[in-house]
């Protein structure tokens, strides 16, 4: 059982001195390593064991190829002006194979953890030497999941670690006792930028959770665009997340006068406290036919431009 | 060359004097016959050819198993109520074997052309003996075809007479002068209820057109159940056109706390003059919602429901 921190409770200093110690005492003179993916409970992670660790901590960026436009750079940037060093590691082409002629959302998602864990986070873990994971892990996370060994027995086998020789091996979870609001918290305390601590949710699979049918080079490129459309439009309006999706059906268009059988876009936006039952977001019209005028101007391709008006549920915020 | 009479120059009463007298001096001693789809075109012949003809008007409505709920039923009580018969036949069967495991919309468009003439309408064309072929083609429709001998040598071969020995048969075709505005007057002037003569357009391929992917049975009668309520709920409001469309791209939802993979239905309504720029018709918020409650709780399957904010072009009305 985890001794739950609420956020209200959460004394950041005491927290952060208590963890930054703990992860000290746990490494030794060994090494660590992490994956760090812009979210904020990895950038929590990173920033807790760079101050533990500095230079005994390794963290890697895994650029997957399904990410917004210009996040990689943008997370490297954040954390050099934080002077924590990230190393950025290209792996979109082993993602894109992984995904190629998928087009089943559960083994689009399960591919891309595969190839997350097993083939590229889990090679450098095992050739870098580091026997300390630190993972990003909360308490709402352990609640879906089984608790416990269990859970960690199951990390070392998604990463190609043999849980009978994985003696060496420890995961460390210093966020295993908060929920997100604390995560948020405790990533303002240790210097994170707003932009980072106070993040909307983006879905594990990124971009490839937005396109219906196969997440192709070209077509998550297409999603990303009108992705970029959706979130410099919707900048303004307060809602609890705001997304673009690819369809895979085609629909009829027309362009200079002729027939062309292009692709839809559908824009949801949601208003939610607990993300448990959510509404759309009552946008204006004028601001609607703004968003399809431009998503069809500037992403090529595009014809159509949706907005999702059901509630969840029966609707879920995502559509794969 | 064909004369055009604009709706404005139109004298409905000489008009239909003149065409009843043409329609009686062309068929003579013989008899004639037509579809009836209950369109605004089709239902003015069916008036005009009863009042030349009487009982040698042979009228069919061929019930192709993809019209909107109560169709034909709706149609056979308008010309019950106008004395004039009507015979109502089931090709329902046809129809869907035709449609069985076709995508692609033109192939759609396609096998229901091929069996509404060559097998269903042509087969009783055949066995009728009726030599007179009568036909609401108005002259938009010749603008968008080659015009004269061709067009009407088009028909007989659609029909699977051969052109070689069609000698007997004649296309007669009253509103060849007319536009739709022409028609909508002289039906009226036929006595025609206004829910005929100002019906809203409604595409040649029925809802067929309105479902992305294979027109199953299944399919055709979820769209149906979606276009109830659409038309219902959007009665009043004043739009071009309003439609229900069933896509093939299964979203995810959520059914008594169970993930359910579903589908999901786009509502499109234009504001338009001419049919040949639209724009989104800006319904109210709440509308939007309530209609996405009612076909989510009423029609079995749908989970999620969008409105299309796009303008045509670069959209087209239809989606296929």
């Amino acid at each position: 059982m985890i001794a739950e921190i609420t956020a209200k409770k959460l004394n950041t200093s005491q927290f952060i001195t208590e963890q930054v110690a703990a992860i000290r005492a746990a490494v030794g003179d060994g090494t660590a390593i992490n994956a760090l993916s812009g979210g904020v409970d990895s950038s929590t992670v990173t920033m807790l064991g760079h101050r533990a660790l500095g230079a005994k901590l390794r963290s890697v960026f895994i650029n997957n190829g399904i990410m917004r436009q210009g996040e990689p750079e943008r997370v490297a940037a954040i954390f050099k002006k934080l002077s924590v060093a990230v190393e950025v590691i290209d792996a979109q082409a082993e993602f894109l194979a992984a995904l190629k002629g998928i087009t089943d959302p559960e083994q689009k998602r399960e591919a891309i953890t595969q190839t997350f864990y097993r083939q590229v986070f889990g090679r450098i873990v095992r050739e870098s030497g580091a026997k300390f994971l630190l993972q990003g892990t909360i308490l709402t996370d352990v609640d879906e999941t089984v608790a416990g060994i269990k859970r960690q027995h199951n990390v070392f086998e998604q990463l190609g670690i043999d849980p009978q020789v994985a003696f060496g091996y420890r995961i460390l979870e210093p966020l295993i006792q908060l929920r997100k609001d604390g995560v948020r918290k405790a990533g303002q305390a240790l210097g994170l930028p707003a932009e980072v601590y106070n993040r909307p949710p983006f879905p594990g699979p990124a971009l490839s959770a937005r396109v219906i049918g196969e997440a192709t080079a070209e077509r998550i490129e297409t999603v990303r665009q009108a992705t970029v459309i959706v979130e410099k439009l919707l900048k303004n309006v307060k809602a609890f997340q705001c997304m673009a999706i690819l369809h895979a059906d085609r629909v009829t268009g027309m362009r200079n006068n002729q027939r062309d059988f292009g692709q839809q876009i559908e824009i949801r936006c949601w208003d939610s406290v607990d993300a448990r039952q959510a509404q759309p977001t009552k946008l204006a019209f004028p601001l609607l036919q703004k968003l399809a005028k431009e998503i069809t101007t500037k992403v090529p391709g595009v014809v159509s431009v949706t907005y999702n008006v059901t509630s969840k549920p029966p609707s879920t915020m995502e559509a794969v």
